[in-house]
């Protein structure tokens, strides 16, 4: 077997040490005689393993306790639709910051339950910047404010937290949880697929206040509703498994790393590289304002763009993977998510240089 | 390594052998130097992995061509709210017939979106039958007729597809879905969450017949959307990868039993065995009307419920997990997908009349 070095921006690279652990217990969990997707998620062996996910999650991010964790069913995009549904609380507006695609896309669900206020854009600049702060113009009647704190296509992030202005803070962290330590109780509520940091597709985490539960719209799905997921313990109804207990796994991984303190050291250090390489040369550029770089996403151009097919096809002939940009911006882009070791972008460096030599 | 008997009701045991694949392939799928989990979804390998998929479980149901199959993050109790946000189609009615708990839910999730009329119910008798054709009301204004072809609590299981009155006939088949044939053309939509027949819980199909969509209710969530799914093959978001894959998995494992009509054959012998346990003895019982029964779902009581505990946990001294009844209904039960092999049944068998005899 020989593994590459995969920049997928979603799903992702996960650690080998993961997959090994996954792949050990996959025909057997401890002397359960079964494998855990063949579990009863009310048995005993399964509730203990959905019960640590959750224990080590509230751990590493210090969720306080007036905080409900949620796993559910699918990824961002469904939060999209429930968050509105849920927030609302007898408002009829929100506020959204638009950075980037994916805020767009939370827009464009929101606007099918809320009147939605943009309180900040940095579209007009091709989302290559977060606008400052003070500019921002906040709805003080809205429900909520919502940012991404991470646009994966676009390579934007931000780097503080930015104040809500009294409004519930809601912040789509898909991209970037766990990847630094976050002050949860800065925000009303964080959601995140778990396809980036927190391992396989098809489950979401949603950590979200008390007291902004309880007032969903009446058309809200019984599996959107936080308040009823809440008292339920995620398991409204069968919740996705085998997703649950690969994110525990992961969690497990992010301790042995020495948590989120620790990975943030490393991925500052990863990104600093690249960007680095990126900066020194003229024949690679990345357009975003430096303070505003992505350290999980860093897209890319080439001075000669008609090589882009060359240049994924050579890195994949040494093992380095999935380097397109999104197919609707074109370009490179590395996604360097937590499990993406030092090493594998030590490579990419590498290649990156002797490609320029070759080509430059 | 000792694998046991696993009757759980879902999630449920999944076939070694496919077990076996997913372990050989968890790191590395191929050539590619990757799991599955980290592929992707828009990458070449993945997308022949979902399309295989796809193409099998199509040809396995022989599904027409004038109908789409979606895979979906989540299960059956998020489609109870999809299937009237879709279905509507400006009507303002829907029916459904009540033949046990998980219908139920389904018609509770209804109310939301419609006006639901119950065209036959078997509440009244403690769901142990199904209603008489001849005697539903079906409101042909209504935009569909809803059943549930498997009862997994109340071990109900509709042995005929319905008349449907000239209304798009809509099955939630999540727990006898490839146990049998099934005429697809009979029905507006099926759908089924993957975790009793189709692999571990988290992703859901739908079959959808190609005039019902593209009408969605103005709130219904992107996501829940047939048509935009549909039109982005089943990938308008990340979809749960690694559970469509374990999913074509199974159906490959489908195809090499010989397909529905050899699996049913093999269901039938199953259930009728242990139905023949339970009525050849005084100590258990089952009180489904016989032409009812699943074939999927086996509840039975014992003579001494006061015994219930102690079966349960002689039993799975023996390798015979998860026999206890749902916790709404107490007793036993022993689900037996297709999964489960005659000789896991045989085993439970000889533990029952074992237990007769020692506790009669």
């Amino acid at each position: 077997m020989s593994r590459v070095y995969n920049f997928s921006a979603g799903p992702s690279t996960i650690a080998e040490e993961v997959l090994q652990r996954a792949q050990d217990e996959l025909l057997e969990w401890g002397k359960s005689g079964m494998s855990v997707m063949e579990m009863s998620h009310r048995g005993k062996d399964y509730v203990g393993i959905a019960e640590k996910a959750e224990a080590d999650f509230r751990e590493i991010l210090g969720v306080p306790d007036n905080y409900k964790v949620l796993f559910v069913s699918g990824g961002a995009t469904g939060q999209f639709a429930a968050i509105p549904m849920n927030l609302l609380r007898g408002k009829t507006s929100v506020n959204y910051v638009n950075t980037g695609i994916w805020s767009g896309k939370a827009i464009s669900e929101a606007k099918k339950y809320a009147e939605v206020k943009i309180a900040a854009s940095s579209k007009e600049n091709g989302f290559k910047t977060i606008p400052a702060r003070a500019d921002w113009k906040i709805d003080p009647e809205a429900a909520y404010l919502h940012y991404t704190s991470n646009e994966t296509i676009n390579g934007v992030e931000f780097q503080e937290v930015p104040d809500a202005g009294g409004l519930p803070l809601v912040c789509d962290m898909s991209s970037n949880i766990l990847s630094r330590p976050v002050d949860v109780s800065q925000f009303g509520l964080i959601y995140a697929g778990a396809q980036k940091n927190m391992g396989p597709a098809g489950i979401a985490v949603v950590i979200v206040r008390d007291d902004l539960m309880g007032q969903a719209l009446p058309i809200t799905p019984s599996i959107f509703d936080y308040k009823i997921q809440a008292e339920n313990g995620s398991m409204l109804n069968t919740p996705p498994t085998y997703n649950w207990y690969l994110l525990g796994l992961v969690l497990e991984w992010v301790k042995q790393q020495g948590g989120l303190a620790t990975i943030e050291e490393h991925n500052k250090a990863k990104a600093a590289k690249l960007y680095a390489t990126i900066d020194a040369s003229p024949f690679y550029a990345n357009p975003v304002e430096p303070v505003y770089r992505s350290r999980m996403n860093v897209p890319f151009t080439l001075a000669k763009p008609e090589l882009e097919k060359t240049f994924a096809a050579e890195a994949k002939a040494v093992g380095l993977v999935s380097l397109e940009g999104h197919r609707s911006v074109g370009g490179m882009r590395a996604s360097i998510y937590n499990a993406m070791p030092a090493a594998g972008v030590d490579a990419l460096i590498a290649f990156m240089n002797e490609f320029e030599r070759k080509n430059g």
